[in-house]
């Protein structure tokens, strides 16, 4: 039986045979580590590294190259995001779908910073009113922090208006793009982001060890560093650079898993991110359609695909996640995940709190057929 | 002309050709994350990132594999190690030999922690006298933190002497093995280490991205976590799990790394670390004796190859290491690298500030004529 992964919320598979030959071809041909004046394969390293930051800045229309920088994912950069930007006693506002990532950071900053914190309650499709956002800042209100879009059910979030919100009322503004990167159109410039964190190996296609963020340059000025290190300039010094990306870069970058990302977003812009959407949204409307000609599943989140990505989660009356997940896995070889996904409130949003969910993520290699699949084996569990 | 690649202290090249394979096998056959409790695909996940734990215990003889946690590269280890276990006004010593991975983090903690640090002075040749650092010990030291192994001269430090004075005097110890791991017999419990800190990337033979530490449970119990976020663990909670390895690592992991790195140890226990250390002996011995022998050349550190790695660096009376360096790569095809390699205070050391020098770094895989087209290269060059 061939098996169907529906499980890319979590991490894209397959990868574009691409992004695997770039890394084997990067390991085996280049290898080592960039340098500035150093040897030939040294500043062939350096050169795709460089090429990687342009490709990324401009796929999302950052500020500059420079201002893009690796992490090892996107949790990372939304700790160096938060723990750098904010400084004691400020308040900051975020959503309830948030996902651990955002959260965890959030209530060590409120122990460690005092800051404070208000959380946008969204309805129980996880949709967030841009109305109940502006009721939460008050004079002390220094930054909003918030998803793309929900990990648990797909929800996209109405980035453009907050970033209008966060220009007028002069607030920093970070966004974290792990479910939409590569999958929906994202512009830093006219979203008004100061910080975009990303990470690479969901929808941008990449390997798993590689993220990053672009910061804009009013917010790199008051943003601490993270991680000191070495970095191969202004070596003289023991004290860390001052200029992107060498200030939040230290120590030895994953150039394995830079190749595989360059590679990746070359493949993504070949074949065009709204292409990539129409794909993922065709078979999104379907699997909606299809699960709501079912008896007895629960299906949560908004209905209308072009208000969500692929993430669907579902329940089957009287039965636990983590049992049909595991039926879907072992009778049909349906990959999906079961339980919270690292985001309790969001589960909370939408009423589900603590069974969880079933969680269905399609991605641009799912096809219709898998779709018709995970719909039978649905009916068939559900009976 | 063969390409001769002598920059092995900085990353090792060539990787072992099951290292590229092992990545591309595990994104191609698995390539998801692991998952308590989902589908086969995912376990498969989570116990290959098991076993690489067990691996990498056993290599360094740790309390646990769940002490072990991976990072994406030593200085993001060393980042965890000091600032999550060094508290305000604790008095810290390390060494003049120290990298930057080492030295900015400290000045950063001196600044937000208020920590005092004493810098034990090495001699000329990169040695340090054990008792210079028993000399500096006072009522309110806490920690010693320090390289196993100098990347700039390859001095190794007595670091079972250094781990003995520790537990005699209470203090915490944590050790930078980046230049040794793989190379040399590295054991955790007899060398009294709390936070063995370690790169995937040089002496293991693994990809560039992947990192790690072995911590203590008595150095984990006050160690505060770094990055807060998913960790697939009390996903319900919204505060950061507790227990190890959980507790250090949040968000995706770099499975594709982890799996290269859990290769190239399994490469390095079917070679041996006692025949990889005696090969790279060999080499570093011939090419000291080499150097000898060429006039007008100056060569730092230690000249028993006994007593370092196969890192050597030197100069050429009347000119600069860069040119050097370039002269190797444009003419001979000999890859090193000049400057400061990101250790000011190890060049102070051995009077070579700001100068530099040019590196040489013999690995695994160089052999006896890598060695002698070196030395036949500095003859040519320096007459």
């Amino acid at each position: 039986m061939k098996k169907i992964y529906l499980d890319n919320a979590s991490t894209s598979f397959p990868k574009p045979k691409c992004v695997i030959d770039a890394i084997s071809n990067y390991m085996t041909e280049i290898g080592c580590n960039p340098g500035r004046g150093a040897y030939e394969q040294s500043l062939d390293s350096g050169r795709m590294v460089y090429e990687a930051r342009k490709l990324i800045n401009d796929l999302f229309n950052g500020p500059s190259p420079n201002n893009v920088v690796f992490t090892k994912n996107i949790t990372e950069s939304l700790n160096i995001a938060m723990k750098g930007l904010f400084k004691t006693n400020w308040h900051i506002i975020t959503t309830s779908m948030e996902h651990n990532s955002v959260m965890r950071p959030l209530r060590n900053l409120q122990d460690k910073l005092n800051i404070t914190v208000d959380i946008a309650e969204c309805n129980k499709y996880g949709v967030l009113d841009v109305k109940t956002v502006e009721s939460l800042i008050n004079d002390n209100t220094k930054a909003i922090v918030m998803t793309h879009c929900s990990n648990l059910t797909g929800t996209i979030m109405p980035i453009m208006e907050i970033g209008k919100l966060c220009r007028e009322k002069g607030l920093f503004f970070i966004v974290d793009t792990a479910q939409t990167a590569g999958i929906i159109d994202i512009d830093f410039d006219k979203m008004g982001l100061d910080i975009l964190t990303f990470t690479g190996h969901k929808g941008l296609l990449g390997p798993q060890g590689i993220g990053g963020f672009i910061i804009s340059d009013r917010a790199n000025k008051i943003t601490d560093t993270f991680i000191e290190g070495g970095t191969g300039s202004e070596s003289h010094l023991e004290t860390q650079p001052n200029f992107l990306p060498d200030k939040f870069e230290s120590g030895t970058l994953n150039t394995p898993g830079i190749a595989g990302l360059k590679a990746s977003i070359e493949f993504i812009k070949n074949v065009g991110i709204s292409n990539i959407r129409q794909h993922e949204k065709n078979l999104t409307s379907l699997f909606l359609e299809g699960l709501h000609r079912i008896n007895n599943i629960e299906v949560y989140g908004p209905c209308d695909a072009e208000l969500k990505t692929g993430t669907v989660p579902i329940n089957i009356n009287g039965m636990d996640p983590g049992e049909v997940s595991y039926i879907l896995d072992n009778e049909y070889k349906i990959m999906t995940r079961s339980g919270i996904h690292c985001a309790p409130s969001a589960h909370r949003t939408i009423g589900i709190y603590p069974k969880g969910a079933v969680r269905f993520s399609i991605g641009y290699f799912n096809t219709l057929e898998d779709i018709d699949k995970a719909l039978y084996a649905l009916k068939c569990i559900s009976n």
